[in-house]
């Protein structure tokens, strides 16, 4: 570019909008620059899925019918409609019957209410996108998957942390804050509770069985001059280890006019597909499509229709088993290195998760898991181990979020990389302790 | 759901953001609802693309390629970066340069500067999300691009129209409505001048050889405070039947700095894909991405991967070149049918295209072919023929812009369809004639 001479260049400065500044600084960026930097560090931070489990011999039988079809394989390359592939959508209803447990007649929704969306990410971002303006709030779990808080920063809305414990959202805090903010007059900015309600990005804790028809009740009774409604992220929901078979908050929305449903086959099959879904009350399908159609008209036709011929021919059901076994000696491996290397050390606690891909850990209180602190150098440039520093998952200003906490993944690592990745962990751990 | 109990029903509304309301009106939609309630409608009114040439052969091939290979396949199926698979990158370089007919390392760019998106429709998007605020001013071709006329709205932007004439933008009527900006100061608020460059959708002109260098002079001229970038969207670029091979606005950018070029395969392989990219200025790389981060993470990585598939192996090249062919018969029909049936009609004009896929008409100035007016009730539900209203292509106040043309399109028919929806829409104009 050097060869270019000055008075050809732009002198003038690019402005950017305030959208964009609200949104600029996400921790992901940090962690992906941060694995480039490190290149021989294991990884315990990347929520990716195993790369050794990815489907490719399903995708290959899949891709090979599909476009065997003269019919369908045009249909598939062409335009789809904004909404997504109705012949995904269809099947999508039978799938969700299936974890629902109940016929698909009892659902009590039909195809017109999924939305398919560029991951379940897409669909959350346009959810915020038609609810909510600069200063709205939503009512989240402390803490929660931070990308949806990048989201959330994104459209100026400011996000309340409610209080969890072990069942998750705890239900007195969540009326409390309620209270507080109609007290406040601001109970009619509130516009979303978002609940991850399946093994939760990042503490691996699902909503407990008798909180999840409260939540909706809720929200109702909190519904006075505009509706509250309940943004339910089940990303981790089919995989699932052992533990209880949890409904969804959702089947507990009789009406289907307070939940808003959100799953995605990221997980359960292939992130490359992108492929994710909602379930939506009736009068939201027309103003997420409307938003939607702004952004891209819809997205890639040909994914739904692979993953529709997916389903048609039982290649995922065997699937998402294999999965679930592969993640649960995962799980197990982590536990036990967990046992191993932090068993002896004081004041250091962990979740053990049902399914999903996270155990989450809490340090002593004098610790600092953040980006700027040495323990994070440490660990990362001298013992080469990386994690998720806990204090990014929460919700409110710095100085309020606690800041001794990890959040560890074992969905990328190796069993054995999962134990050497924890080793080293504890051994970074056992440096700031003494 | 006449079987929920009222009592368990919210009774509260819901409330929808003001963005959503800026961006909730799409002709596109009712276009659509307008093909369904009328089946037997010929439509020229539909910009796909045609249906029997959609790349099923190629699609098998790339497919079987990339899925035996299990190193890619397993590449393809994993998570992507947000900016887009490296690997359609770095071959999106060399043919780029192939349209620009230069070696690659005199582009003066890298593919660090190109950023894959799902369609151009969501680069578009995503560049008015980082550029514009509410208010801030577009100036942009009348007529042009009506979907991202909605886009705008949606962001609440302001888009100016400038007059055109047969080679495209007038560059004196945009020193005018700068100088006008300037004295009313609002200079600073112009972001971006929008230019579809070749076969402009919907009046099918190019922006006129000695125009181009020029509209990039006049925008670097302008930018005082901020500045002002050129936002040219060549998604018809590859679709040329005869007349100059122009090179695009961006190669008379040789700092690369001031303008962002927009393409797409979907209208030269397949829309199903949804693969668009951008080319933009380095500072402008980072933000997108953030932006893009926020709404999906990054567009479906598998069709990234296929695309790069198709191009290595010289399937694209074959296969554009025979949809030239068909488009050029298409077009060619369509000029025929317009001059039988259309010749008897004083006053009535259309533009002749080289490439693209649209055929612009102007009737006599008493014609209001609105979407409320009787003349498109007639032709629709009488003639049984579709077509797109000119009024929606233009930005500005609804009683500002021309009521009396039409967009045709011939992407879709077959050469016999195109001859009788000529033949209808010429009937329909003679019933308003006389």
């Amino acid at each position: 570019m050097s060869s270019v001479p000055s008075e050809i260049r732009s002198s003038a400065p690019v402005q950017l909008s305030r959208r964009w500044q609200w949104g600029s600084k996400q921790p992901i960026s940090f962690l992906m620059e941060q694995a480039v930097q490190n290149p021989g560090v294991i990884s315990l931070a990347a929520g990716l899925v195993d790369h050794q489990t990815l489907p490719v011999a399903e995708t290959r039988s899949a891709a090979a019918a599909l476009l065997a079809d003269e019919t369908l394989a045009k249909q598939a390359l062409q335009y789809g409609t904004t909404q997504g592939s109705e012949r995904l959508r269809r099947q999508l209803l039978t799938h969700l019957a299936g974890l629902e447990k109940c016929p698909v007649d009892r659902l009590g929704i039909d195809a017109e209410q999924l939305v398919l969306t560029t991951g379940s990410q897409q669909l959350l971002s346009l959810i915020g996108e038609v609810l909510l303006d600069p200063g709205d709030i939503v009512l989240a779990a402390a803490p929660t998957y931070f990308a949806f808080l990048g989201t959330l920063n994104g459209l100026g809305a400011r996000t309340i942390p409610v209080a969890t414990d072990a069942g998750g959202l705890q239900i007195d805090a969540l009326e409390r804050e309620l209270k507080r903010l109609e007290k406040v007059g601001e109970l009619s900015r509130v516009k979303l509770i978002y609940v991850v309600s399946y093994y939760e990005n990042p503490t691996g804790i699902s909503l407990a069985a008798d909180r999840r028809a409260v939540v909706v009740e809720v929200a109702r009774r909190w519904s006075k001059q505009q509706r509250i409604l309940v943004l339910e992220d089940a990303a981790y929901r089919e995989i699932r280890f052992d533990g209880p078979d949890l409904p969804s908050l959702w089947s507990f929305d009789q009406a289907h006019d307070t939940v808003l449903l959100a799953q995605t086959f990221s997980k359960s099959f292939s992130p490359g597909f992108r492929v994710g879904y909602g379930v939506v009350p009736r009068e939201l399908v027309a103003p997420l499509c409307d938003r939607k159609g702004n952004e891209d008209f819809g997205s890639a036709n040909f994914n739904q229709h692979l993953l529709a011929t997916v389903l048609e021919r039982g290649l995922y059901a065997e699937h998402v088993s294999m999965l679930r076994q592969t993640y649960r000696a995962k799980r197990d491996a982590m536990l036990t290195a967990a046992d191993r290397y932090f068993g002896g050390i004081d004041g250091v606690q962990w979740v053990h998760p049902h399914g999903g891909l996270y155990v989450w850990m809490t340090l002593p209180e004098t610790f600092d898991t953040g980006f700027d602190g040495p323990f994070f150098s440490h660990a990362t440039q001298v013992e080469r181990v990386m994690y998720v520093p806990g204090d990014v998952c929460y919700a409110g200003p710095a100085e309020t979020r606690p800041r001794n906490q990890m959040r560890l993944s074992y969905g990328t690592q190796t069993p054995a990389g999962i134990d050497e990745g924890m080793r080293r962990l504890a051994s970074a751990v056992r440096k700031f302790v003494e």
